[in-house]
């Protein structure tokens, strides 16, 4: 297929706002068209194709949204040729276009062979890169090498509810006839060398909510003689984490596994520029070595602050005490952590640190997402083909590395229906999945098709 | 004037949204509308009105918006007669429908004999209510015992910088001939007893930045190897404040005026509620007794943390390391503290704690509004005048507060034309000045107005 072409229908995509994670109608409409669109793309390529409604869902506030339908696609039944099951998700993070982005971030716009959209690289562009190998191999009239089966979802970014019910429904239907499932939503540790990837973090994600009143306060009239909320989260906080990001709640590193020789050995191996990752980033400083970056990466849990809710948040000077107060963090588990634990471990330390403040508000903790973390045997057949693949399109060993974020749905598909997960990502470590200015380069989009191509015909051999 | 009258001119203001905080044209032109709707009401009571155009402001982020005009009116220029000046602003808070109000807030509802909209207590209410008073007289046929000279400005929430420039221009023009200035921009202390206030708390409004990169991370891929900007401010803002509400920067009590003996018994002497003052207010409790809170709110200095800029602040789940973000805070100044030798030990201990962390990012710190602190003596003319009307209309003797809230342009008003002020409210103190659901009875609206028609008398005889 023409490099141009295969832009033109990531551009079409990415102008879809798919955003599963604002509540508004608008964003839901968006998801539905977006899987509709798939799904007619699909069965312009023959495969047959079940978009699966699979209801509404209730939020916390009680408003009910429709859950996008999950798409599940077939092309080819030959007993004699292996299964390979893709999974992505068209779903997108909020972006909205002055806040951090150059562009409108719904409008993929091309600059120095970058091509920047929201999610042209997390991970609608992967999802159309498998869709135009599988097209190539029908545009030159080949037979693909394998079986291929599609599970194309749109709630990925808020802990994939819907597949995980439709995996239960679906466990002896369309799941058994698999011989593997291929993600391909995760960067490579570096801008060039192609990375496999046999482990991800699991996540614990908690809302802290503290409130004194519902209203806001005028600072000028009731400042200095009640607790404010927000100085109990500032305390809260604190508390967490400290300045080298050692995480400060009780218990927490007993469950980590310890590092082996082995590993240490592995990390020294990996061949990754700390200078240039950290220009790439544009961090000023990473956290000490190559070494313990990595460590902190995958061995080492970590915490991270996200977002505050009911607060004024606009430019410009407001007196107020702000009444009722939400606050986010979550935590990144490694092996051999467990969510349940962490949940327990973290609910009784805030308690604590609260208590301790005679505060005369009242704290609300919430896990509002605990996923399990993923490790892959990274001799599986699945692995053996990518890594043959790899070296043929780039001539390269691939780098074989973890990855801290949560890829939740491969721990469920390990768990609930029982088939192994290999991981190959397409893009290089700049593409800012989950940021502002997120892009695909164009060289990872085309070879990422090629390497595709690649890896059918080295899971033919390796079944 | 029949009171259903009055609400309806009240309920047409109301719905101009002339928000002066936040930097939308859209605001500024109804800034603009409001005050030439005022300008033209004046001019049907018989007033010369000037509007002062004041020119263009420049913003911090280089955006240029006009400043509203400010209005100076008058009415009779008999030399036997006292000159009385009042001043008023009709620029308002930011509020939004949604954001905890149970209304439109630009759509003045009345409930239980509540006038609920924004502005309706702060300040456009108490403007209306001495329009109305003027005009009873005018109403009535009768000649006004005192001439009346109005300003009215539209951006006091945000400094008062239009107006300041124009007392300077104004030192010989229209200011030198009133007697003094009257304010009714702040409340009683409590729901039924009139007060007159005789000091207000000055105000050092900090801002703090901390940066690592312009863009957001994604916490599952950067989370634990570098320093976060949020986790940084958590830990200046740790730093502040303790759980009782005592200020933790050293040297800050150093300029406090100790509590003397007089002030103790004037502290117990006033009569105020706790419980009903905590029940008005929705807040489970205050610190300790009432004089502690009278003391907390009056002799020492307090501590507010307000919004936060660049988080991730809407519901929902976002896995992300925000890369810039913004917090404000202010201090209340009480006597004899000053704005610039807060700013340096502001600056000076948030410099120390940041540097201790070792941090990556960069912080900035900025004072963004810095006003003195004002006191008045109540044995001036129009406090004698002020006291006499009170009880006259409402038969008791007024409470001598007070009040935590900034009113700048009292000490500008006193620094630059040299004229006394006296502090008038007529709001009740439930009446949610800079809250959602901000409202004024219609109780205090009327008798307000009857309060000033009273005080109108008393100041020809106290001249």
């Amino acid at each position: 297929m023409d490099p141009k072409l295969r832009r033109m229908t990531l551009k079409e995509w990415v102008a879809v706002e798919s955003d599963s994670v604002q509540p508004m109608p608008h964003f839901r409409q968006e998801l539905v068209r977006m899987m509709s669109m798939a799904a007619d793309m699909l069965r312009g390529l023959g495969a047959s194709v079940h978009s699966m409604d699979l209801g509404s869902q209730q939020l916390p506030d009680g408003q009910s949204l429709p859950i996008p339908p999950v798409i599940l696609a077939e092309l080819g039944n030959d007993p004699k040729k292996p299964t390979v099951c893709f999974y992505g998700h068209l779903n997108v993070q909020p972006a909205q276009q002055g806040e951090g982005w150059f562009m409108d971030p719904y409008t993929l716009t091309e600059v120095d062979g970058k091509l920047y959209g929201r999610g042209s690289t997390d991970n609608t562009g992967p999802v159309l890169a498998w869709i135009h190998a599988v097209s190539a191999f029908r545009a030159l009239e080949q037979d693909l090498p394998v079986n291929i089966k599609l599970i194309l979802e749109g709630t990925e970014e808020v802990g994939s509810v819907a597949l995980e019910e439709l995996m239960k429904k679906e466990k002896d239907g369309f799941f058994p006839s698999m011989d593997y499932i291929v993600i391909s939503d995760d960067l490579w540790l570096t801008r060039t060398k192609p990375a496999l990837i046999y482990g991800t973090g699991g996540n614990c994600y908690f809302m802290v909510e503290v409130k004194c009143r519902d209203r806001d306060f005028h600072s000028g009239t009731f400042g200095g003689i009640l607790n404010e909320p927000v100085a109990d989260l500032v305390a809260l906080f604190g508390s967490l984490v400290d300045s080298s990001g050692h995480i400060l709640i009780p218990g927490i590193y007993d469950q980590v596994a310890p590092l082996m020789e082995e590993e240490r050995k592995l990390y020294e191996a990996i061949d990754l520029d700390l200078e240039e990752y950290q220009n790439n980033s544009q961090v000023e400083k990473f956290f000490d070595t190559k070494e313990e970056v990595l460590m902190h990466l995958w061995q080492y849990p970590s915490l991270c602050i996200h977002g505050i809710e009911g607060t004024f948040d606009e430019p410009g000077i407001k007196t107020v005490i702000p009444g009722r107060v939400i606050r986010k963090f979550s935590i990144r588990l490694v092996p051999h952590m467990n969510v349940s634990v962490v949940e327990n471990q973290v609910k009784q330390h805030l308690a604590d640190v609260f208590s301790k403040r005679n505060s005369a508000n009242r704290m609300t903790i919430s896990m509002i997402l605990g996923s399990q973390l993923w490790t892959a045997n990274i001799n599986d057949t699945q692995y053996v083909a990518a890594g043959r693949a790899i070296r043929r399109v780039f001539g390269i060993e691939p780098d074989m590395i973890r990855d801290g974020s949560t890829i939740p749905i491969a721990k469920i598909f390990q768990d609930i229906i029982q088939k192994s997960v290999l991981m190959l990502p397409l893009g290089a470590v700049d593409e800012g999945e989950h940021s502002q200015n997120e892009k695909i380069n164009r060289w990872n989009y085309i070879e990422g098709s090629k390497l595709l191509v690649a890896f059918f015909e080295m899971a033919e051999l390796h079944s």
